[in-house]
């Protein structure tokens, strides 16, 4: 029975997974459900969609079609919600462009992506004149206000986005076409370098908005998102697609809310009066909303919070319960589109201890639907999902960039051994949650493990005598790598404390099983002083470039 | 900016949808699970996952690999949950041949179908015996038992399926191939000729997995499936994938308890003893068990329970109400793998009229999400959901079959015009929920309008000298189609009703709008009596066929 070929279906009636596919079920049940922006406008999904049609039609138009890009650049709105389905829907791509880097690399973001077109929030004339002959692929401005008449400055306009909607039709064609079509793009800003782009596809897409709504609505009590939800983002829509959640939102058809430029006593009223129960931001927002929560003596009982972008720290996640937010970390990055993992906690663990509660809403998460997540050793060979091995966390999912925009140096790298790397080191709970424990830029690879530089630096500078400790990893042919250490003594206690001494008094933590022996450094060198970069920390990267010869 | 091309995505990276893919979250997160076989097995999910490996492993020693056909006769049981991933995984066709035909018509389903492997139950061992000459293609027979020794008859057997496994390695290796492999095949029987056959990919699997959980999900209190539920399939896992069930429940991760046979008295145990809150089943099937509770004092509060197959009767709605079940329509057909539309009530219809709430239980439902559902007249133009008009259900979806197996004319008939045909006629209420009102087969297609015969019917059998009246349409170069009704005076009146009297009357109802002036037949037939079916229906075949050329 060896040497059959499979059977594959035809694709004679197949469905392509495209964006325009998620509003099949929303305009059949919730047409007349709202879409809010700000104290502004207040429309439904069946004018929605409409202004969808419009906003294609307009651009149709202009001269905009398939394979054309189209940059955004504006708060959180109705239009940019628009704009999420119109361009991808013609068989554009959409640009996001991050309004908050500096007006270069905006220009370089702008000019990398390719948008020949540009609907531009007024805010940002002033700053979109200072950089307007740094864009020549640039052939069309389309200007969104929320001021009358808007702020146009010098600049040459094809129209007004309201003027344009008025006059196109609601009736535009929206043609089925391959779904691995690019439908999105927007630029990630790493520790180093220009800043990259990656790209999304309308398969990839559909299926994070399926997966996502799938994941929200599993859950039994905790960290759900169901029909009854009112949406609204505090993540920006140029972040990593907002989380994902303005499709996710219109799939499940859900009451939205966008409240334009974050301000916290703004968003605040926003929640209140729109009654909103599912957000998401980063711990620095969360901080000032919980600040302005206190100011005012607001109670924020029944708002579902998911926080990402980096770790929700304990204490204001404590602090966030306190004030009836039930706050939870989101775990992904741009690459991903972003969604990987959410900490969602168990009905099991909703009872009883609080703290318990409070360290699992801070891990990184259980992984969604269809999330291939690994931890791997430096020889990418998977490690157990014990507690306690820690690997770099590898992932494959439906929906993860296939790689950098121009870049493919940087997108081998992301995908080497066929798995997306995310430069985190985590460990995989026995009870199956994610914890992030190291980010891959502070970790050793020696002898196929992973060495924590931070951990030995911790425990070098515990010693009396050590003022600071840096480790770094240098290149050696037998390991990979070996943790060097540059330690400043203290001079105050007098004590001339000696390199036998420091890789004795690490020996008994490795001999103990706190850290693994390979973490003992073959060399210290004793420097006067270590340089540091501009937050305070130690300058890794000049330190690397000194020391990578020794 | 015209004649650019479309972006289209590098597929380097890319991540088939296959079936094995359901399985990466949930060893992760729920490895220790239950899976429960009546009162005889207790696995987990890690457990079942290596059977999985196990049966593949075992298949592929005896020869059995991608391509290939693999049959299972079973009642519910893990040993089918296996076969529902490990052969699709091996890239093998699971074909879940359905024993509740006659031996005729299974051994029609497994010859056409093309399996090479059969698992079988030895409780269709007498029944396979009597066929097992008309199944030349057949090589391998494994039995499964409950038994201590198995039933073997006189059937030469290649091996039992405990055997297989405990002999077999956990370890197979299942690579990744195209998702539009075909996975599963099973055969529907219609109302004449033979079974025919539909087939599923991968793709269409994981697709209808992923909705499935989506749209259980989004349910904010009634109509849910959440990660607390527990699963027990009461439609057969031969039919219709079970609702797909089987695979959505593993992918979320959730408790499952398979039945067996289905006896209601063991199921009402199973559902106490093993807390089942959520199963499905037909209409006749849940009468069985409210009989069988009502007899035993039982209380089902708690249980939900999506009822499929056939319409929910209101009656049977409400006694399944008064016992605690939270009782709700689905609707979907073998074609369509089998989730088109679920009647979850919304929150806001929770509250106060019972009445209203059990009207939108027994309704057809809301469509999951992406299925593009549409009504269409006899020209195939969308009809308006205004909770008026009718028009026939035609749907796209990502998982529906691309066609019957070996049959073109009847997969064009399916298809015709790029939509998948239901052969029902229904309509959309403003509240976006579908409803059912006829079957194609009884309407009749004039003049670019749906007239229901049974409507017709029913008017005239109102008539004071009607004793009864069919009505069929009969073809007609103008119309497409036209009414011809067939009258069986009633003697007992003696009055002579006249073909002129029958048309005023129906014109009447016209005239009021309760039909369509298309409904009022040009040519009314007196004829002493009507052919029936065993059943007592009209013979509307025979009749075609006497009447087509008049």
């Amino acid at each position: 029975m060896t040497g059959k070929s499979m059977h594959v279906a035809s694709s004679a009636y197949q469905y392509p997974l495209l964006i325009k596919q998620l509003w099949h079920t929303t305009l059949m049940q919730a047409p007349d459900q709202e879409i809010v922006y700000r104290d502004i406008r207040r429309l439904t999904y069946r004018r929605l969609r409409e202004r969808v049609g419009r906003l294609a039609s307009g651009l149709a138009s202009l001269g905009v079609g398939a394979g054309d890009t189209v940059g955004v650049l504006d708060w959180d709105s109705n239009r940019f919600l628009e704009a999420y389905f119109a361009v991808p829907m013609m068989g554009a791509v959409l640009q996001t462009v991050n309004v908050r880097l500096s007006p270069e690399q905006i220009a370089y973001t702008i000019n990398h992506g390719g948008a020949s077109v540009l609907l531009v929030n007024d805010d940002f004339v002033p700053m979109l004149e200072g950089i307007t002959k740094q864009l020549p692929r640039v052939k069309l401005l389309i200007l969104m206000s929320d001021r009358v008449p808007p702020q146009t400055g010098g600049l040459t306009l094809a129209g007004e986005y309201e003027d344009l909607l008025a006059g196109a039709s609601t009736g535009h064609d929206f043609p089925d076409f391959d779904e691995n079509t690019i439908a999105t793009t927007f630029y990630t800003t790493g520790t180093s370098g220009p800043p990259k782009g990656v790209s999304f596809s309308h398969r990839q897409l559909v299926l994070h908005s399926l997966a996502e709504m799938a994941f929200l609505g599993a859950a039994a009590k905790q960290g759900r998102f169901c029909r009854d939800d009112v949406y609204m983002p505090i993540t920006p829509m140029f972040h990593a697609h907002a989380w994902g959640l303005p499709w996710t939102a219109t799939l499940a058809g859900v009451k939205q809310v966008y409240p334009g430029r974050y301000d916290p006593a703004f968003l605040l009223k926003l929640i209140k009066t729109e009654g909103v129960t599912f957000t998401h931001c980063v711990p620095t927002l969360l901080q000032r909303l919980l600040g302005a929560a206190t100011a005012a003596n607001t109670d924020l009982s029944g708002l579902k919070m998911v926080i990402g972008g980096s770790e929700l720290p304990t204490a204001l996640a404590r602090q966030a319960l306190a004030l009836g937010v039930d706050v939870f970390a989101g775990y992904g990055m741009s690459e991903s589109a972003p969604l990987l993992c959410l900490a969602q906690v168990r009905s099991t663990d909703l009872t009883g201890d609080s703290e318990k509660q409070t360290s699992i809403r801070t891990k990184a998460g259980l992984a969604a639907p269809l999330v291939d997540l690994r931890l791997v050793d430096a020889n990418l060979s998977e490690v157990p999902a014990d507690g306690k091995s820690r690997g770099e966390i590898v992932v494959r999912a439906p929906w993860l960039t296939q790689g950098y925009v121009d870049n493919a140096e940087a997108s081998e790298r992301l995908w080497a051994g066929g798995y997306m790397h995310t430069d985190d080191i985590g460990v995989v709970e026995p009870d199956g949650y994610l914890r992030i424990v190291d980010r891959i830029k502070d970790v050793i690879k020696t002898g196929g493990e992973w060495v924590s530089s931070l951990q030995i630096e911790d425990l070098l500078s515990q010693c009396q005598s050590v003022s600071e400790a840096a480790v770094i990893g240098v290149k050696d042919d037998q390991w990979g790598e070996r943790p060097l250490a540059l330690v400043v003594r203290d001079r105050r206690t007098g004590a001339d404390v000696t390199d036998a001494q420091l890789k004795a008094h690490l020996k008994a933590f490795a001999d103990a099983g706190v850290i693994s022996k390979y973490g003992i450094p073959d060399k210290i060198l004793f420097v006067e002083s270590l340089p540091k970069t501009s937050v305070g920390k130690f300058d890794k990267k000049q330190l690397r470039e000194e020391y990578e010869k020794i």
